[in-house]
């Protein structure tokens, strides 16, 4: 796809109904786009891409490079993903005392995009940052905001790396998260996972695209999805992806 | 785009309130589709596409051919249209005593798309139709349901002619219209518009496809569209658009 569109794959609402167990090849949604993030099959681990590499970050702490080679035994799928090939369209330096100041930086940078797709990165050292990942489902079906109870969360100190995020609009919430969506991962590929706060140690690097097109695949032939009522549920997505 | 893929520009939660004054050139919108519906700048009657060409079906109950000229001083706008490249992938004869009678033949022909968007048309004679044509905004950021209560709606006896419709899934309500969404023309192309009621002369040809893979562009540029709270308004959608 051209730079700056968004590719996802199924939706929000179907995570907290529970519809985890099939999705579409990673190498797939990659094919899509190189910056991006989501989760894996069973909703264990957070998914990061970042300029085209993409792992998982697992709950007992640990970050595996995700198997795109089809036909492999440990080939990745992924039952929601989002991800764009990102051209940063503008960047500054900015101290974030807090995830909230994510927000304000974002508005700043993109203040023609209140109710379109966002895309960013921020670069550079943290002095905290607070990452949560998700164990997993104990069965088939169980959702979202059940899986989330058990996440592992860490703070990792004195941390330097990369944040991949989406700011969508609320009136998307469901297929989308509303608001700011972030996976981190360190400099060394040990640690991250879909971040909870930060406070960045000086200035950092924050970079911004809009992203005006959205191109949504839905899991066809998946029964699970189908059968799944994918109501709105603003609260529980919030609680779990806030 | 390849067939049975929808694409749509802005969603209806825009025109509930009031963005449509820009849109963009239909010309483009038809570029991705030949079979669609939908609206044109200020809300000025009603939008079908059929087999590539694009009627406007206005309130005075006249019909004219969209005008797709790039540059033309009547060249035709649309602030929201969905379309796809049809490609029929399920058929049925049945007769049609209601409007919720469609439901039931679309669950039968697409029992597993429950919750991705449905395509349809439907062709043959009807005993009637009934058909609203929205006059159009009075002024710049009137929203739809005010726009509405102005409607005017005509029941056409013993008509021929092709239904465009999708049926959308719950969850995409105020992205789309979330049900049945249909648009009528007749075979003169001399009457239509957004149905309300219809009710089949013996039996007519249902078409169904369904679409798993959504493009939507967002109104760039639009400062109304990037003010505009697009609240999700159920009832008010079920309302103007049921």
């Amino acid at each position: 796809m051209p730079p700056n569109e968004l590719y996802q794959f199924s939706v929000v609402s179907a995570l907290m109904d529970g519809v985890a167990s099939t999705g579409v090849p990673l190498r797939q949604v990659l094919a899509h786009g190189s910056h991006g993030l989501g989760t894996f099959r069973s909703m264990r681990g957070e998914l990061i891409a970042l300029d085209g590499e993409c792992w998982q970050m697992r709950h007992d702490g640990s970050v595996r490079a995700a198997d795109l080679t089809e036909g492999s035994p440990t080939e990745d799928f992924s039952p929601f993903a989002m991800v764009t090939d990102f051209a940063a369209e503008a960047s500054t330096r900015a101290a974030i005392s807090a995830k909230d100041g994510v927000e304000g930086v974002l508005a700043r940078l993109a203040p023609n995009a209140n109710n379109t797709h966002v895309a960013f990165r921020i670069d550079g050292a943290f002095k905290a940052i607070t990452v949560r990942t998700a164990q997993g489902q104990c069965f088939p079906g169980e959702g979202l905001k059940d899986v989330a109870s058990r996440q592992v969360t860490v703070t990792l100190p004195a941390s330097r790396g990369t944040v991949v995020g989406f700011r969508s609009p609320q009136f998307l919430q469901g297929v989308a998260v509303a608001g700011v969506h972030m996976h981190y991962i360190d400099e060394g590929r040990t640690a991250g996972g879909h971040v909870l706060a930060l406070e960045s140690d000086g200035e950092v690097e924050v970079q911004v695209a809009e992203l005006w097109r959205t191109v949504m695949d839905l899991p066809r032939g998946d029964a699970a999805f189908n059968a799944a009522p994918l109501a709105l549920n603003d609260g529980g997505i919030k609680a779990v992806e806030g």
